[in-house]
């Protein structure tokens, strides 16, 4: 039993690695522990809009650990060029001390979920990408573009990142992003 | 689509609902979206200390569920007496309000999870409820007992309020507990 909280304590750290949107309303930015719930639920209300067929239990259980290798990472906008390999290691590394403060077969449960996403080649894991890339393109169209403008990201940029992923996953919802972004574009809502 | 993601931005107001508790080393409350992550994952560690065998993946959508309708509600801590029938009401309210966002099938989905965790005599929802109960005692163990002290919440109140629910779903975890909060009675961990 103490390993298995000692393993809940730890995971505790991830509400304290911010990301680069603020919640709607809120003075400050989001944090990776809130958005896994948010995206988890977000995976459930689009289920039928997914490309392929989803045990979409595991596209939840995908989305609770995708973030956990950040505890020690932090977190790194998607618009940052180059240095994914590194980051996918420093994660991995992160992710193996975290889920080996369980019990083996509980451990390791986590370790394959969280491969799954990061590596896998599975309808699950393609819907749950498509769902993690639009969530912060749903929050930046409510949001005058925020970390768009705050980190210079161009619509190309966006559009070039975010679209094949979430095209890929759930089509219908790269469908209606696609022309809520030209219409921010209109707005000028995005970095030079 | 528009319905779907419009629920979704609905929910990022449970962002904004904060609790009583600290996140360990925070220097701020947590909210409800980032506490309901972190359950989630809680009860798929703890599966095997279940009272009774679970659908695990029911459980987890119970508590990603399951404070949905402090959007409307605000959060009330468990030590608070009475009021509890109204607060419920309005709490079926506001998740009837929410979940009614989106196209009937899945709105009735997620209000059948929030139905069974709140009403519910199923073995999920008695694990999920313990679980729920248990993470905010883990945090305060953690915390030289800080929402109990600033609170004014006795050892005595915590072990009447708590105990009974951990312990029905999850009676390795209480076990655990109990030992615990006799040890933080000797620290001087509680209100008065």
């Amino acid at each position: 039993m103490q390993q298995i909280v000692d393993f809940i304590l730890e995971l505790d750290k991830l509400k304290g690695v911010t990301r680069k949107t603020r919640p709607l309303g809120l003075d400050r930015y989001e944090n990776s522990a809130e958005h896994s719930w948010q995206i988890a639920l977000m995976a459930a209300a689009l289920e039928r809009y997914a490309a392929e067929p989803v045990a979409i239990d595991r596209v939840i259980g995908l989305l609770l650990v995708h973030d956990i290798g950040e505890i020690d990472a932090g977190d790194t906008m998607v618009f940052v060029e180059g240095g994914w390999e590194e980051r996918q290691a420093a994660e991995l590394a992160a992710v193996t001390r975290i889920v080996g403060m369980l019990p083996k077969p509980q451990g390791e449960g986590f370790l394959a979920l969280w491969r799954e996403f990061e590596f896998g080649a599975t309808a699950e894991a393609r819907f749950a990408h498509s769902v993690d890339r639009a969530m912060p393109v749903l929050l930046n169209l409510s949001n005058q573009g925020q970390s768009w403008v705050e980190n210079g990201v161009s619509y190309e940029r966006v559009v070039r990142r975010v679209g094949p992923e979430v095209e890929a996953g759930c089509p219908a919802l790269w469908e209606y992003l696609a022309t809520r972004l030209e219409a921010a574009r209109q707005q000028g809502w995005f970095g030079a």
